[in-house]
C-alpha cells in the first residue's frame, strides 16, 4: 500500500497501560478490553488489538520481545524444522559496501528460523482444507465472539455471519478462501486474528522508519501507538537504511500481523533503479522477510505489461508506488512483469512459512476521474486469475483495492472483486470519495471505507490527515486509526454483525441515563471524550449530573424524555400502546397537579 | 435542530480577507471564489458562501450592517408595505421585569419592517406558481451554474439535475415545492440561495449566544466564521438573555439565510415551563422574528399527542429539544400539540413575510437502537400532511430528518420522506452511523450525511466533534463545517452534479503535475493543507518540487507515471490502444538506452 514513513517525535518510552476506564481481561487466554459500567449494567467486552501493552500486569522488555505464544502450537503440528536461514547481507539494511550498522540488533538468543519440512505446506488454509481446526482458529473464534447475543438487523449483501462464531466456522471460512489468518510460523508472538467479510471488519495502519532513527524504542512505539487505538494489522513500509534491523525489532514486539511490500526493499538493493530489479534479488528479499516473520506480502503481480498503456490517458496515471516500480520495469524491458511470470515460484516459497498474499492493486485510481477505469479492472481480473493459482497452492490470499472512488462507483468495486476473486477477502485503501480536501483525507476516505466495508470489504487500510501532503505524526496516526475504527464499526452495524450493536446500545443507554463516566469509558477514544466534556463542564460533579452543557440543567430533552417514558410505562414494561396511552393520560394529570416541575430532586421523590 | 451555544473565545475583530490563493469575483453581481492556477490552467470558479467578508474591496461596518441587496427587488414587486411593527417587550430579551438591556442595540436608522399588503402572499413559491421569475431566482441560477460543462456521471436516485441551471428551472423547481429559497422580505441583506435536491447540496451550521456575552462583534464573528468555511445557512439557536438583540446583530450582518427554532425563545418567555406555553405567546414570538428577518423557522408541528407513547420503549427517548418541549406540553395538557392545531394560522402569518417552514422532527432517533422506529415514521407521515397544507398556502417548506441511523437504514429515510412529503427538500442532522465515538461525531455523521446527501437530502445540518459532550469552540465549528462540506461535495459527485467533478479534476491535475501551490489554493481548507505540507517540507523550494515527502525525490510514482504516459502517448493525444502500445515499445527501448534514469533535470532534457 502507500505512504510509508512515520515522522514521529522522539520517543523514549513505550506507551503502556489500559485506556481510561478499561481493563485487559483474558477469557481462556483470549484478551479483551473490558469496560466496567455503573447503573447495574454488566461489563462490556470489546475486541482488543493492543496486545500486552495495555495489560498492567504484563512485563514487557522490548530487548527480549513478546512471548512466543504460538510457538508451541506450531511445533506441535510436527511439520516444521529449524534451519540456519539465509546469511545476512549488508544490503539487507540498505548499507553500501564497507558501511557499518549503526542501530542496535535484536538478539534472538540463538533461536533459528523455522520452515516447513520438505514437501509440507504449513498454511492455515492447507490445514483448514485437511479438516484440521488449529489452535489459531479456536483463539479467533473466541476472540470474534465477544459477548454477542442473537441480534441480527442489517443488510449483509450476501455475507453470511452466524449468530455464534465457532472454531469450525472459522476453519470453514478459511478453507473456502473467504477469510485468511495471517500467521507466519516465524512470528509466533501474534495474537491470532482473521480477515474475512463474515468477521468483524479489520483496520490496517501503515508505519515506516524515520529518515533519522533515534532509537529502536521509537520504532517500536509507532507500532504500539497504532494498535493501541485499534490497528488490527500494521504494515511496515520502511525504506532506506536499517530496514532489516528495524523490521526485526518491530516483528519481535508485535502482537499483530505485520505486512510489507517487499519490492520496496528489493528496490533499495538495486539503488532505486527499478529496471535493475531481478527475480533473484526479489526472491532473496522474500526469503529474508519470510525468515523474519512477516505475515503478509503485498505483491503487485497483477500489473501486466499490456495494462500499462491503459493508464496513458488517466488524470493521475499510476499512483501506487509498487505499481509504478513494476510499470517502469515492464517498460524498460518490454517484458511481462516478473512477479506475474514467477507467481508460482512465489507460492512455493510462501507455503513453507505461511505468509499470506496481499495481491497489490498497482493500477488503483489516484483520483475521482480515474475510478473504475479499464486499467483498474483489467488488473483486478488478473488478480482473480492469480488468486485461483494461489488457492491451488493453498496459499492464503487477500486482494487489495482502491483508492479514490466517488460513492456511486464504490459498490461496483466490491461486486466485481467478489466475482473475479471468488470471494477472497478484499482489502481497500479508503476509498477517498472526493479529492478536494487535502488535510482531511481521513474523513473523505472514512466515508468510502464505511460504505465498502458494509458492502463486504474485510480490511480497511487507513488514511491519515496528512495523505497527499506529508508524513503522519503521532496525532495523525491516531486520527487515521480512529476514523477507520469508526468506518469499520459502522460497517459491522450495517452488515448486521450480531456483536456490533451491543456496543452502541451500551453507549446510548449510558447517555440516556446520564452515566457520564460510562460514556467516556465506552468511547472509542475515552481520553478525547472526557477532555471535550471537561472543556465545558470540568467540575467533578458534572460527571454525575443529570444534564449536560448543551441544554444546561434548566431544560434537558433526555430528562423530560425519561419522565415521559416513566409516565407512559408506569411500573409495567410490557404494556400495549393503548394501555400506555391511558397510563399517560393519568400521569399527565398528576404532572399538572404537581406543578409541572421536571427537576424533582431525588430526595423529594 | 440541536445544540445551541457557541462557546467562543473572546473576539474583538471580524475575520476578513479571502482564503489563501483565492479571490472574490463577481459575475453579473453574483459572487464566486476564484482560484487562479498555474501551468496554463484556467482559473477555477467555486461556490462562495462567505459573503462580503472575504472581499478585500468591501467596506464592512457591523454597526451599519450589510448592504440591502434585495430591498429594491422586494419593493419593486409592489406587494409589500412598511408598518410600525410589533412593540418591543423586555421578555424578547429574556429580561425580568425592571431589568435593563446590557448589550448595544443595532440601529436600523428608522427602517421599519415590511409585510405583505393585505391579502397578498410574498413567498417565492407563490411567485413561482404565478410564473414569475424573480431576481432571486436569476441570481441563484447564475450562482448554481459555476463553470459547468456537460459532464454527467452519477446515480441521482431519481433527482433530475440539468446540464445548465436556468432561472426558469429554478422557478419550476420552487413551483413544484421541490426546492425553497429562504428569503424573508425583512432580511434583504442575503445573497439568494436555494435548497433542493436538483441543486448543489447545502450545509447548515448552528451557532448560539454565549452565556456571558462580551460583545456583539463576538456574536457576529461566529456567523462570519461559519460561512467562511462553507455554511450555506446558519441557525441561531440562542437561548437566555439578549436573544432578541443578538439576533438583530446577526441578521443585519448575515449574507446567508438565518434559521431559528422559535419555541426556544417562546419557552424563555414562560420561564422555561413548557406547560405554560400558549399559542398566543408562540404566535407573538413568530411575529417578532418575522419582523426581524429570520428566513426559516423550525416548527415541531408534526409531533402529535398520539405519537408520544410510541417513544416509551426507546433506548434514548426523545432527544430533540423542541420535541421534548412539545411532548411535555401535550402530556401536561393531554391535548393535541398546539402547533399542529394552529398550523394554518402559522401559514397565514409566514406568507406575509416569506418565511419558510423547516418542519421539525421532534421524534428523530437519538441512537442507533431507535432508528427508523414507529415514532419517527409516524411523525414523518404527519409532516407529509402538514407539507400538503403549507403547499396549499404557497409557503416554502422543507422537512427535517434524523439523527442517528446505521448505514443500512439510511435510504429508507430518504425514500419515505420523498414519498410522504411529495419531494419537499429534506434537511437532515447527520445522520450519525454509530454511537461509539463521542469526540468524533463530525466523522460518524459525515459518513451518514454523505450517503443521505447522495440519496437526495438537500441540506445537511452539521455536527461538531463536541456533539454529546460540550459546546463547540471555533475549531470545532470549523471541523464540523469542513466535514460537512466534504459530505455535501461527495454527495454532489455521486449524484452526478455536472459542476462538481470540475473541482476534483482540477485538484487531481495539480497533484499529478506537482503544482503544490495550486493544490493548497484549491483545497477546501487551504490553510491546513499548506500547514501540513510545511510540517514535512517547509522550504519554499519544496512548493515547486517535482516530488513530495511521501516517497521523496528518489522514487515518485506520479513522476514515473508521467513518463509512462509521455512514452505511451508520444506527441499524439488521440492514439488507439494498439498505437499507444507500439509507441510504448519504442519509448521503452529509448528508456533503456538512456540508462533508465527517471530524474532527468529540466536543463538536461
Amino acid at each position: 500500500m502507500n505512504k510509508p514513513i512515520l515522522n514521529s517525535k522522539r520517543v523514549t518510552d513505550i506507551t503502556r497501560g489500559p485506556l481510561p476506564g478499561s481493563k485487559k481481561i483474558f477469557v481462556d487466554g483470549v484478551p479483551f478490553r473490558e469496560v466496567a459500567l455503573s447503573g447495574g449494567e454488566a461489563p462490556m467486552r470489546l475486541y482488543d488489538t493492543s496486545g500486552p501493552y495495555t495489560d498492567e500486569t504484563a512485563r514487557i522488555d522490548i530487548e527480549k520481545g513478546l512471548g512466543l505464544r504460538r510457538r508451541e502450537w506450531i511445533l506441535a503440528r510436527g511439520d516444521v524444522e529449524e534451519y540456519d536461514g539465509r546469511a545476512r547481507q549488508p544490503e539487507d539494511d540498505g548499507l553500501k559496501r564497507g558501511e557499518l550498522l549503526s542501530v542496535p540488533q535484536f538478539d534472538r538468543a540463538g533461536r533459528k528460523p523455522l520452515r516447513a519440512k520438505a514437501g509440507r505446506n504449513v498454511s492455515q488454509l492447507h490445514y483448514a482444507r485437511q479438516g484440521l481446526i488449529t489452535e489459531e482458529m479456536k483463539f479467533i473464534a473466541a476472540r470474534e465472539n465477544l459477548g454477542r447475543s442473537a441480534l441480527a438487523d442489517g443488510n449483509s449483501f450476501g455475507a453470511s455471519i452466524p449468530d455464534e462464531i465457532t472454531a469450525e466456522f472459522v476453519r470453514d471460512e478459511v478453507a473456502r478462501g473467504r477469510a485468511i489468518i495471517p500467521a507466519n510460523i516465524n512470528h509466533p508472538e501474534t495474537e491470532p486474528m482473521i480477515i474475512g467479510r463474515n468477521f468483524l471488519t479489520k483496520v490496517n495502519a501503515n508505519i515506516g522508519n524515520s529518515i533519522v532513527t533515534s532509537g529502536v524504542a521509537e520504532e517500536v512505539e509507532k507500532l504500539v501507538w497504532s494498535i493501541r487505538w485499534g490497528g488490527d494489522t500494521v504494515m511496515d513500509l520502511s525504506t532506506g537504511r536499517h530496514i532489516h534491523s528495524i523490521r526485526e525489532w518491530i516483528i519481535r514486539n508485535s502482537p499483530v500481523p505485520i505486512g510489507t511490500v517487499p519490492i520496496y526493499q528489493a528496490l533499495e538493493k538495486v539503488d532505486g533503479m527499478a529496471e535493475e530489479l531481478t527475480w533473484e534479488i526479489y526472491r532473496d528479499t522474500l526469503v529474508e522477510q519470510c525468515e523474519q516473520g512477516v505475515d503478509y506480502f503485498t505483491v503487485h503481480a497483477g500489473l501486466r505489461l499490456a495494462h500499462v498503456p491503459l493508464t496513458a490517458n488517466r488524470v493521475t496515471g499510476i499512483v501506487s508506488r509498487g505499481g509504478s516500480i513494476l510499470a517502469k520495469w515492464c517498460l524498460a524491458h518490454h517484458k511481462e512483469n516478473f512477479l506475474y511470470t514467477h507467481f508460482e515460484d512465489i507460492c512455493e516459497l510462501l507455503k513453507q512459512y505461511d505468509v499470506s498474499f496481499s495481491l497489490g492493486d498497482g493500477l488503483r485510481p489516484g483520483s475521482i476521474a480515474d475510478a473504475n477505469d479499464a486499467a483498474q479492472f483489467a488488473e483486478l481480473d488478473t488478480l482473480g486469475e492469480l488468486n485461483k493459482i494461489a488457492q491451488r497452492h493453498d496459499i492464503q490470499t487477500m486482494i487489495e483495492g482502491p483508492g479514490h472512488v466517488p460513492m456511486h462507483k464504490i459498490k461496483e468495486n466490491m461486486d466485481r472483486q467478489l466475482k473475479a476473486c471468488d470471494e477472497a477477502p478484499f482489502y481497500t485503501l479508503g476509498p477517498l470519495t472526493t479529492d478536494i480536501a487535502p488535510g482531511y483525507d481521513h474523513i473523505t476516505s472514512a466515508i468510502g471505507a464505511a460504505m465498502i466495508g458494509w458492502f463486504g470489504t474485510a480490511m480497511l487500510c487507513y488514511v491519515t490527515p496528512k495523505e497527499h501532503l506529508g508524513l503522519p505524526d503521532r496525532d495523525d496516526v491516531k486520527s487515521g486509526v480512529i476514523a477507520y475504527r469508526i468506518a469499520a464499526h459502522a460497517a459491522d452495524l450495517a452488515k448486521g454483525h450480531p456483536a456490533a450493536r451491543l456496543w452502541d446500545d451500551a453507549m446510548s443507554k449510558a447517555r440516556f441515563e446520564f452515566r457520564w463516566r460510562d460514556q467516556f469509558a465506552l468511547a472509542l477514544d475515552p481520553e478525547t471524550a472526557q477532555a471535550f466534556h471537561d472543556e465545558t463542564l470540568p467540575a467533578d460533579g458534572a460527571k454525575v449530573a443529570h444534564f449536560c452543557s448543551m441544554c444546561g440543567p434548566k431544560f434537558c430533552s433526555m430528562k423530560i424524555s425519561q419522565e415521559v417514558r416513566d409516565a407512559a410505562r408506569g411500573q409495567n414494561d410490557s404494556l400495549s400502546t393503548a394501555e400506555i396511552r391511558a397510563a399517560l393520560a393519568k400521569k399527565a394529570a398528576e404532572f399538572k397537579q404537581s406543578g409541572g416541575e421536571i427537576y424533582v430532586s431525588k430526595s423529594a421523590t
